[in-house]
């Protein structure tokens, strides 16, 4: 099968080298407007060719990927919906479902097209940071599946089984809901960690370096992600991150004041109760 | 040389490993009062012996590790410094310094003791969370150097260089300080960050286990780590940790205020801005 990628970052640019890897593809296209992109995913072969013109990108694929930051999702999956027929799927893998399908809800190719977010990635961004394997083992959410044909959903379900990922199906505003919570608000609050160190230490940065153990690294390392592609997923889920934010603040209120008022025994209460978290990441 | 460590946890018991792998103590005596990690500990071989009483186990000992939670080591290091002579040296390997080296400031034997804080570690505790290696590579950080004798800095020197661990100079305020800003303010946030998630998904656990990425284990991490070994280290760094984490909850409320009144132009600012911290964590 042909398989037509829209967007050669961290995610198309890791899916192209998955793909190929298990032998999914015969023939990989790329579209990528960011010009010095394009050029390094051909230098790293990520994809076999690259078209500036997007019919002729899509006419040829089986199926079509758009990984795309989500503000430019918006317009470019309306795009491709409008090119394909009816023996070619389309996916999406942005990381907000609930704005997206409201757009497409009424295409008339609404059902060759399946909303997908494999929950993967990493703090790096463009053709540079694609990486084998990124996907093995993790899981891809399928959204509002019955709003697609089950042909296409099983095609796209059999493509990322074979990564291997795990098939999960929620409905588009459970998942922005939930990605609020395990993804978004560690990226805010990273970035925010970021910002506290950067103001507290504007003069002693080798000073940081040379103190920062792996506690520090693995809570700021994702404040190093790009901000074109975490500001259009903060602005599409704004309600569901502003909702799980304040239910943050009032956690870290909760603990100061307990410092504040130097009850010990009210802040290990706490910390065993925040211990719960082994449970669930093992 | 005969090394004695009191306390076999993560740091103890690490230490023990790493000793004994680059051959820089002949005999290890460990101290544990915690009978099931005594037992352990020796099971695991990580000491050859343990002591019950602490004479016997400092009096042989050419070092002496002093590697108990931050409120022990407030009695713990005055008894063992009433225990040596001029020719043994002392280390203590706590993660708050200015509470402790008061308490000891004015004890005949302060010149044999040297304050030292490996910046390594793990959300683990215990004898079963020693691991080999946590130190290669990391920062030993000095502290108030000059308060000691020469000769015991250039052993605990040499020993530690030999892990192969950098060696810095702080003072003991310093120290204090910057450690608030790039650890402990770290496992703050990933303890509020683990309440704020189990507190809004109290009955979908196993949803969150499957959607959690990468990003999301890397910053709830720290959440696991064990209370008895925190809210001592809090306590002893209430006013910086308190400074740091107000700081930390204004640049939250920035970036909430700029998602509020929509202002994507502002917040785009702000994470290009947190972004600098590339420079400090490559």
């Amino acid at each position: 099968m042909t398989i037509t990628i829209i967007g050669l970052g961290l995610i198309g640019g890791s899916l192209a080298l998955s793909l190929r890897q298990h032998g999914l593809a015969d023939q990989l296209i790329g579209v990528e407007n960011h010009l010095p992109y394009a050029r390094r995913a051909l230098e790293l072969g990520l994809v076999d060719e690259i078209h500036a013109d997007l019919g002729a990108a899509v006419a040829p694929a089986g199926l079509v990927i758009v990984a795309v930051p989500m503000d430019a999702m918006l317009t470019v999956l309306p795009q491709v919906l409008d090119l394909v027929t009816d023996q070619q799927t389309v996916i999406d893998v942005g990381s907000t479902k609930g704005n997206l399908l409201a757009v497409v809800a009424r295409h008339p190719r609404r059902r060759r097209f399946v909303a997908v977010h494999p929950m993967a990635g990493t703090e790096y961004s463009g053709p540079d940071a694609a990486v084998r394997g990124l996907f093995e083992g993790k899981t891809l959410v399928v959204c509002d599946a019955e709003a697609s044909d089950p042909a296409a959903v099983a095609l796209v379900e059999a493509l990322f089984r074979a990564l291997p990922m795990r098939v999960m199906y929620l409905g588009a505003a459970d998942h922005d809901l939930h990605t609020a919570y395990v993804s978004h608000i560690s990226h805010l609050t990273s970035f925010a960690l970021a910002l506290t160190v950067l103001e507290k230490e504007r003069r002693g940065e080798q000073r940081i370096f040379d103190l920062a153990g792996g506690g520090f690294a693995s809570t700021v390392r994702l404040a190093k992600s790009a901000p074109a592609t975490w500001v259009p997923i903060f602005r599409q889920n704004r309600e569901n991150v502003l909702d799980v934010l304040d239910e943050h603040l009032h956690q870290l209120q909760k603990l100061r004041e307990l410092l504040v008022q130097e009850d010990y025994a009210g802040l290990t209460t706490e910390l065993e109760h925040a211990n719960a978290i082994r449970k669930i990441i093992p």
